[in-house]
């Protein structure tokens, strides 16, 4: 039986979807003991918009829902984006009506995978969605499939190439944010309205998703807290090279007594281990699993190989006939997860202050410190410049943030303290 | 519909995957949305023995074929080891009976994996062995079924754990091999006959393994050239971080125009990266696949634990009727590689060389590698002791094997020479 896809969005992962489908079909359906799997037809905003590709074969359609009730669908490829609109609309209509589903819709997942997932499973049909987390890692179907036999305490990742690129062009460079974003963008690799990448809410969106999968919990988009990396100075960075670490956006869900952390944040990490050294744009996932771990994914992250790369093995998985749930578990027995507010969330900090370098400014801070709680670990002042402002920077021990938050709060409210302080949270182990 | 295991082999990986599904085996079962996954049969040799674990509610087989021929067995688990006898009669009986087979048996898939691979493809059964290669990452699923879009090039790996620990403690304490090896021992790291592991015969099944499912080309241990790592000094590992450099076993399998290399030795891989920093007793695998590469995945590589929980991933695979070819394509259109005689690959090598430092030594051994056409990258000669003997280490260019051999057989049959030389291919990517 042939297996015939529907694809929805013509940009570049579209196309290269389409490409490898053209040159390698009957080989990629071979691999699913299926004699052939072959797109059929197409939706697009532009139908007459020159693709380089020639798509005359396919049946054209005008509104990307009218796919779902083709009979030469069996699959519907999403690929127009955002989590409201078509892109909702067309897979709703689509696992309705009984066709399988795969995406790259991260926003979509992270908003609606409950609603979507049961509408998936109570059709039977797939909902896969590889693609949308890291297209270069087969992290959704190792999480999914491979590591079900252990208990995962952690997930922590590095999930946004854009991100990553630009930290690790600062720390390369000691340029600023702006100048290297500014520059990202011009070779491609920021888009030209970033906020999304670098406001940390794609990390979000694949964080929920990863903590879902690892964790048999509901995807709970709104339990992140999240924070982008536009304030990392050339500083920071340098400082955290002194001590042995690298800035990294990190994506991090935690089992806790407590309940589930899902952090996403300029977080400090170990240099000389695979997450500090996963540099430019790769992405990385590690997994800790007691004895059995650390488990350690790297990866290029995004990019139009990539992602229809995933999609392509996403599509053999339907092929093949392994469905299976899309979270990894049914989703109706998964509930939601008890969150850890930010502010319980127990960290590590870098603290950097810009203080007056007069007597007595050192003893205050330490004194607003020890008032919350908070011990220090190690500190560095580097040189002296009486009268002048210097930067203090200081590793706390574990503490929980709020109690760092109202010490950083009080030591800021000081005449002797210039600029904001900044606080980013240590992953020690 | 319940899915009935049988189990042969009743070892610590045996045992343990009683455990995971005494413990977990609804929720298991729920994650291929099937009612149940359970044992119903074992086998091993001693019925009687103390294996801590309750097993008088499963039906007890003396001999382990007598598994396949019970109704309430679906699935048989073959853990009994070894390429030959017992295993081998249990895999056959199983899939000739339509039964699926799950193994952690990589000689017996990497001696006769087209064979079994052709029983399983023709009764439509599944034969999983994702236990038999680096248990704790999932890297056979991730070849059969995430990375199925991409044109694999390279596939170069740790793939045995005692051998990384030996080497990693090598490294860390200057300490031989055997000194090394017998701690190993000691700490349970090393088998009391550990000449599978260091003589690289284990990397080698590994590799042959996930070299087929890389390139789509029948297992072929065969051609795999393989070299074990007793012949490791702590000079040599001393010179190669002089140079930036580690020592590691590594299994790599590359694409060349002339046919596919397959390669198991103690290899320079260069300091700073994924692989040349995967220490102790990980493994690690990177994938190379043009620009879209390289992907890498390191975890645990043995031990009960990573061991039982790839082949818990593969029961429940089954259960979810994830079936698909054994080896990623159907094993009727897979065609065994052209293979690159070990002697014909071309690679950079390491060479140590004992010699009396007297004048024109060194002209000499130059000239020799001249004559066979190798050319030296970069040398070192640590102080000098006139009329004493001294190490020379050389890098050299690209080159092929055979060339660099007789040179270094010819340096080796002057009388200026001790020991015998030392020749270490490098990976410089």
């Amino acid at each position: 039986m042939t297996i015939g896809v529907g694809i929805a969005g013509l940009g570049t992962v579209g196309l290269g979807v389409l490409k490898v489908l053209q040159g390698n079909g009957e080989a990629l359906a071979a691999r699913a003991q299926r004699p052939e799997v072959k797109v059929t037809a197409v939706s697009a905003r532009d139908r007459g918009k020159n693709r380089g590709v020639d798509i005359s074969e396919y049946h054209w359609v005008d509104d990307p829902v009218g796919l779902v009730s083709r009979d030469d669908v069996d699959v519907v490829v999403e690929l127009i984006g955002g989590s409201v609109g078509p892109a909702h609309k067309l897979v709703t209509s689509a696992l309705k009506a009984g066709k399988h589903v795969v995406t790259a819709n991260k926003a979509l997942l992270a908003h609606h995978g409950a609603e979507l997932a049961k509408l998936a499973e109570a059709s039977n049909v797939a909902l896969k969605f590889e693609a949308a987390v890291c297209g270069g890692i087969p992290i959704v179907k190792s999480l999914r499939e491979g590591l079900i036999a252990y208990e995962i305490s952690t997930i922590r990742g590095i999930l946004n190439g854009t991100c990553n690129y630009i930290l690790t062009e600062m720390q390369a460079t000691g340029r600023s944010f702006d100048v290297v974003l500014e520059e990202a963008q011009k070779m491609g690799f920021a888009e030209s309205d970033p906020v999304l990448d670098i406001g940390g809410g794609d990390t979000a969106h694949k964080l929920a998703l990863l903590a879902s999968l690892a964790f048999g919990t509901l995807p709970d988009l709104e339990a992140v807290e999240v924070q982008g990396i536009e304030h990392v100075t050339p500083a920071d960075i340098a400082f955290a090279d002194e001590f042995g670490y690298r800035i990294k956006l990190l994506g991090a869900a935690r089992k806790t007594d407590g309940g589930i952390e899902l952090r996403v944040c300029p977080t400090m990490v170990r240099s000389r281990t695979p997450l500090g050294d996963a540099a430019s744009t790769f992405n990385a996932v590690e997994v800790n699993a007691g004895l059995a771990g650390p488990f350690f994914f790297q990866g290029r992250g995004a990019g139009e190989e990539p992602t229809a790369a995933a999609v392509i093995s996403d599509l053999v998985d339907v092929a093949r006939g392994a469905l299976g749930p899309v979270f990894g578990r049914p989703i109706t027995q998964m509930k939601r997860a008890v969150s850890v507010p930010p502010e319980a969330h127990i960290s590590s900090f870098y603290l950097r202050f810009q203080v007056l370098d007069v007597p007595g400014v050192m003893a205050s801070v330490s004194q607003h410190l020890t008032d919350e709680g908070v011990s220090i670990d190690s500190m560095l002042q580097r040189g002296r410049s009486p009268g002048e402002p210097v930067s203090i920077v200081m590793l706390t021990h574990e503490a929980p943030q709020e109690a760092v938050e109202r010490a950083v709060k009080a030591i800021a409210g000081s005449d002797k303290v210039f600029e904001n302080p900044c606080m980013i949270p240590m992953e020690t182990e």
